[in-house]
This record gives C-alpha cells, sequence and structure tokens, in this order.
C-alpha cells in the first residue's frame, strides 16, 4: 500500500500545502505519534484500538463460529460501527456464503430481506457491545420471531458479540450461545479488526487471517515521521488541507468492491473527528460512476473539498471487444480495466489542472492482506489526526441526545428529550 | 407532500434564517418564477425539463418496450443522468423483474453481474445521449458480446435510447432495435421523468402513468411565492441556507426504498449548482443507520450544514414481538415502523437543540405517485436554486476535460490533456 501526496503539494499543478509547511508539520506528527505509542502502551480507551492486529486471536473467532457447518447466509444484526466494519470486509470480497446486513429498523427492508432467506441455513450474527442498542434488539426479536415461525431452533443459528455483561451477555449464558467479547477500549468504528468485523468474515470462508497480517504490515510503518509511515501520511495531510480550507474529504476509490468501505470510512472520520465544532465531512464517491454526477461539483464548485483516490495495482479483468460501430474503434483491444485506469488517472489529473488536490492510495490489491492494510492505516490516520486537532477521537456524546428522546417516546421511561420533541417549531408548505 | 420550514427559522429552537428574511426572499422568488415560466413557454434547454410531465407520452414508451414479454431482469447500461433516475424508481419500488444497473466499468463487478444473470430473458437497456460515452460503450460491447457467447440474439434483447443522432441511433437503425429518442433540451439528471427513466420502470411492470401524475401535481402547486409551493419552499431554504454558511445539504431519507434517491438528488444537486466556485455539496446519508455514523458530526461538528429528512407517512409495517429481555420490555407491543419514527423525530429534535437546522419532507408513501411528486419537486427546487444563485443550472463544463484526457490515453485521438497527465507530481509514501 502507498499514498501518494504530489497532488497536494503547492508545487504541483494542484498546490495546497508546501514542502516546508508539511516538514514542520512533521514534528507535530512525532508529538502525536509519542502520545499514540504511551496510550497503546498503556491499552488507554481507543487507543488500544491500534493494537488488534495483537491482540485479536483469530483462531479463537474461528472456534467460536465453527458450529455452523456452511451456512448459506450470515446476517448480521448490528449498527453503526457493529455493523460496517464486518460489511466492508464481506461486500469487498467474494464469498459462496451471502453477508446481509440489518443495520436499520425499516420494516419493508427486514421484511423483504427475512422473506428471501432459507431460515434454516442462516447464521444470525448479533452484536452490540451494550446488548441494549434499541434498532439492533428489535431486529434480533423479529429474526428470532421469524425462526421460530419457520420452525428453525434460533438457539442453534445464533452468535452473540457482546460486552461482558447485559441483556445480550445473559441471554448468551442462558441459552449457552457461541459468544465472544467486544474487545475493552475499542469504540464501534474502531472494531474491524476484533471479532465485531471478522466473525462475519470467518462464517464467510475469507482468511482472516491475512487481514490480520495486512493491519500489522500499516501497523509496522507508524514511525515519527509522516514521511516513513502511508497511515501518517495521510492523516497529516488530510489535517493539513482541512487547515487551509479544505474540511470535506471526497473518499472515491475507482472499485465497486470498495464501495462499503467509503461508508466505513465515512463513520470513522464523520464520528471521530467531528465535535466541539470541528471536524472535516467525508463525502462518499465511486469511481468511474461519479465522473459524471459529483465530479463538476469538486472541479468547479467552492474550495473546499480535496479528493482521496483509491485503487488496487491488480485486479481480474474483462476485454472490451472489437466494434465495428464508428469512433470506438480505439475501445477495441483494451480492457475494461484499462478504461477504468484511464479514467482513474484523467480525474486526478483534471483536478490538479484545475487546482485541486488529491491524494491517492494504491493497494496492491483488494484482497484480504490489502483490506486490512487499508483499514488500519485509516484508523491510525484518524487517531493521528484527532492528536493534530486536539479533539477527543474516541468519545461520540452528540449521538445520546436522540437515543434518550427516542426511548421517551416509545414509553421506555422519562426523559425531558422526548418532551422537546413536542416543541417542534412548524412552517408546513403542502 | 409537504414540506416543513420550521426548524429553518431562527424562531425555533434551531435558528437559521428569519421569518422576515424569507419574507424578502419570497419577492426573488416571484422573479425566479417568472424566468423559469418564461423558459418552459420558449422551451428553452433545460427549462424545458420541467415540462416533462405534459410532454412525456407515458403510453409511447409502454408501446417501444412491448417487445419484451416477462423479461426476468433489466440492465440499464448508463452512466449519471442516464442511470440514476431509473435506479431511483426501481429501487424503490418492489417487482418480480430485477433491475440491474451497470453505471460504471469495474470489470469485476461486469463479471460478477453478468455470470449471474439468465441473459435470455434478460432486457438490456442502452441509455446514452450522444450514443459515444466511453464507459457505456464498453459496457454495452461487453455485454453484447456475453449474450452471443451464450447464444442470445441481442438484436431481440436490447432496447436503446439516445440522441436522433450518433453511434447508437445508427445501430437501432441497422438492426430496427426498439428505440425512443431522448427528449431535447433535457440535461440527464433532469430527465427522469422521460423515457431515460420511465423505460426501465415499465419493464419492471409499475406504474409510470401515476409516476407522471405525481409529477404534474407538483408542477401544480409551482407559484410566484414559496409559501404555496413545496419545491420552491424548499428550493428557496436551501439557497438561504447557503448564503448563511451552511454549503452543505445532508439528504438523510428515513425508508430504504430511497437510498438511491439520495444518490439522484447528489448529481441533481452536485452537477446543476456546482460551478463558478458555488454550490453546495450534497451529502447522501440514511436513517436511521447514519444515527449511529453521521449525526454527531451533523450535530455537534462545524455549522457548515443542514440536514434534509425525509419520509413517508405510510408504509408496511412490522411488529416487534414481546419480550423477556430486561430493559427492552418497552419495545414490545410497538413496530419497527414505530421506532423508525420515534428515531426520525428523536434525531429531528436533536438536531434543533443543538441549533442545527433541518427540513423535512414528508410523502404520503413512497409508491409511483409519491416518487413522481418527490422527484419533480426536487427538479423545480434545483432550478428556482440556481436562479437565485444566478448559476447556469443546466451545464455540466467540468466534466469534459476528464473525457479527453481519457480518451487521449487509451489512443483514441491527440488530446493535450492525456499530456498533463504525464506531468503528476509525486511524493509517495510506502
Amino acid at each position: 500500500m502507498q499514498v501518494d501526496l504530489g497532488n497536494v503539494l503547492d508545487t504541483a499543478p494542484a498546490h495546497g500545502v508546501s514542502r516546508e509547511a508539511l516538514d514542520r508539520l512533521d514534528d507535530r506528527v512525532a508529538a502525536a505519534h509519542d502520545r499514540i505509542e504511551r496510550g497503546r502502551a498503556a491499552g488507554e480507551h481507543g487507543y488500544e484500538s491500534l493494537n488488534l492486529p495483537n491482540t485479536t486471536d483469530p483462531a479463537a473467532i474461528r472456534d467460536a463460529v465453527s458450529r455452523f457447518d456452511d451456512p448459506s447466509a450470515v446476517v448480521t444484526v448490528g449498527i453503526g460501527g457493529s455493523a460496517l466494519g464486518a460489511a466492508t470486509l464481506t461486500d469487498a470480497l467474494e464469498s459462496d456464503v451471502d453477508a446481509y446486513y440489518l443495520d436499520n429498523v425499516d420494516p419493508e427492508a427486514v421484511e423483504r430481506l427475512l422473506d428471501s432467506l432459507n431460515l434454516a441455513s442462516t447464521v444470525v450474527n448479533v452484536v452490540s457491545r451494550s446488548g441494549t442498542t434499541a434498532e439492533t434488539l428489535a431486529n434480533f426479536l423479529v429474526v428470532r420471531e421469524a425462526m421460530a415461525d419457520a420452525g428453525v431452533d434460533w438457539t442453534d443459528r445464533t452468535f452473540v458479540t457482546t460486552g461482558e455483561e447485559g441483556n445480550l451477555r445473559d441471554l448468551a449464558d442462558k441459552h449457552d450461545l457461541p459468544s465472544l467479547p467486544v474487545p475493552d477500549g475499542v469504540p464501534g468504528r474502531f472494531s474491524v479488526l476484533s471479532t465485531v468485523g471478522l466473525a462475519a468474515a470467518a462464517l464467510c470462508g475469507h482468511d482472516i487471517e491475512a487481514v490480520l497480517e495486512g493491519a500489522a504490515a500499516q501497523e509496522a510503518r507508524l514511525s515519527d515521521s509522516l514521511f516513513d509511515s502511508p497511515a501518517y501520511a495521510y492523516g497529516a495531510v488530510s489535517y493539513a488541507l482541512a487547515e487551509r480550507g479544505m474540511q470535506q474529504n471526497a473518499m472515491m476509490p475507482y472499485a465497486e468492491s470498495l464501495e462499503t468501505f467509503s461508508e466505513w470510512f465515512a463513520q470513522l472520520w464523520a464520528e471521530s473527528l467531528g465535535k466541539d465544532g470541528l471536524g472535516q465531512t467525508p463525502l462518499r464517491a465511486l469511481g468511474a460512476t461519479d465522473q459524471h454526477s459529483q465530479l463538476q461539483l469538486y472541479r468547479a464548485g467552492p474550495r473546499d473539498k480535496f479528493v482521496t483516490l483509491v485503487r488496487a495495482a491488480e485486479r481480474d479483468d474483462v476485454a472490451i471487444p472489437e466494434t465495428d460501430l464508428d469512433g470506438l474503434a480505439y475501445l477495441g483491444g483494451s480492457s475494461l480495466g484499462d478504461l477504468l485506469d484511464a479514467e482513474f488517472e484523467a480525474t486526478e489529473a483534471s483536478l490538479a489542472a484545475a487546482g485541486r488536490p488529491s491524494v491517492r492510495i494504491e493497494l496492491d490489491r483488494v484482497d484480504e492482506y490489502g483490506l486490512g492494510e487499508l483499514l488500519y492505516a485509516m484508523e491510525a490516520a484518524c487517531v493521528l489526526y484527532g492528536e493534530l486537532a486536539s479533539v477527543d477521537t474516541f468519545v461520540q456524546p452528540a449521538v445520546e441526545w436522540g437515543k434518550r428522546a427516542a426511548r421517551g417516546l416509545l414509553g421506555g421511561g422519562d426523559f425531558e428529550e422526548a418532551d422537546a420533541v413536542e416543541e417542534k417549531s412548524r412552517l408546513v408548505v403542502e
């Protein structure tokens, strides 16, 4: 994996950050790295996430899910960080086992999914640290009932990942369900390299050991200079661009297999860095599709964003057939991959020509190892950005208000937030 | 359909725009409406889009696709505005016919799709106004060859939507393919209410007449006051918020069926308004999922965005079973829909309590009529915003540079943009 900062420099057609400013920033990277290493050594909350390549035991995960032989599908019931990491892996990798995510409480979508599944050969993978997340538990209750209605013993088909205590832990104990704990000190959005992200991947037959090896390779590159670590290079330059007004970061992989990765990245970035009036807004884009959708804005709109272009050096390819269509002969003899690469380079150059910065991230391949590298590097980049911006990277206080309001509205207790909902202003145009 | 601006007002907990400022803006809305009506009456480029509820003939579309009896799948080959409108409709509505979109040139994704289809019962719906779009034509050539390899006569299975002349028009004429023209004066991102968006929907068995009726209902509400038109209310207040620094617009439907609508909206907003250094950046979010992902940033990050909350008043629902799990009894007896509604109201109130503006859009139901209303209203809102901001809503100049570069890189001619790609700066960290 490599990160190319060329189109961020002010010497490039793109401009942006001067090389001297990056060198000065590197002193702060060294101090931040020192803080991060101390946090990791002490197992501090959040920093512990960056230890997962060493602390996660893939054999324990394999053992815990070994009860489920050859499932046809895995349905992960979880929301936010309890689903996005696993989804990133299983959506990026091919498998004979279908992976689905109940990460919302849309009744029509839930019903459609349950109707389409053979529940007798489906594994339900329930993930909630607290064991009380309303959306997750409601969906789990619905799935459990659907299994009962289909004559399937849900206790034979359910795997639980949760904290050391709580509803789900009690349930797992009571019914002797296979189960693993959410690791301590690891917020949901940083949990992909633990059971939370790897159990579904293991059930789908993916090489979770290689995911951890890729992550370990990036861990080994963390150092006191952004010029020695792809992860820190990305984090530092994202911060430097935000400081210069580029408060939006468009994550634009040129691979459909990485579409869910953009969602995972968006949560990582938004929830970790968006607080105290600070934070860089993640935008989700997909190359080449969004060249025909978002690129107009990125190239000619406000100078408030940069684009992160991601691609893999190797992939399976499909030849474009020769054609008798006028003016399209140039396509014949090349491949869809060649075309995608040309679009990638053209977009990068197009942004540079318009003076808009971009960062290029290249993986060798979208496989288990490459994903491990990418996910770990983005996490370390995020932690570094948090240090440089002096935000509290590992908390998410702003989601709590709404949780209390929703609970109050449903009669789950007396919460003043629910009363506030009643006071809504109205100015209706219909 | 209704638009509620209550949480945009500065009198609301949310603050934002004063009622007096909205009243003053309404004078400009009247002038903009006048300009729009003149453009529509004269059939000017772009403005013509808002005439589609009257000018599109659904019977002609039904007739043109009638050759294809009961397909198992429809694969639309198109990119950007040639795919997103159709995808919005077919992803939102249930059908026995599977709808797929080849809107990228990722070889692995294309191969996976083609391997999964029964090509003998699949209709290929090729959409390109120019008939030369490289991504679309390359994919079409690949699909055509896959059909030949499978022993399927592609000329029996292909429907073409393209301009009056060009490669695809010649092809359709030569092989006597069923075909309809892209309407004049309608940019791709405004074309959902024409053949471009409706042919795939018709092939999937949807009520395209009702889509046009819903659109016509919103057309009838256009008037010289934002207080009389949901579309103009939305467009005017989006503009007013951008003027006050809210340059990002997070489109957050609380319905998974509207997930693709967010992508369609993002193209509409980005490509129409993002030029000359101006433009409001669309963010794509999904409720309730993104409460656990993006909401932290929206509520506590920079004051540079507002949230558009969309929901349907009616939907199919799923009861949450009673439970013996401690602390979750409050969920029993309610439904997933109740929970989703509670999450919606909680998020809206949570934003207001933090002084962050939001707009609420309510549909009666996510059905053909409701989608027609929503899509037309957003288009009219976008055109109004463009008038108020003095941008040239109907052009997209910034996508051309990259197209020439990509073509040059593939050997399709001599383009100086391709040379610029070679000059890329590099600062690689690996």
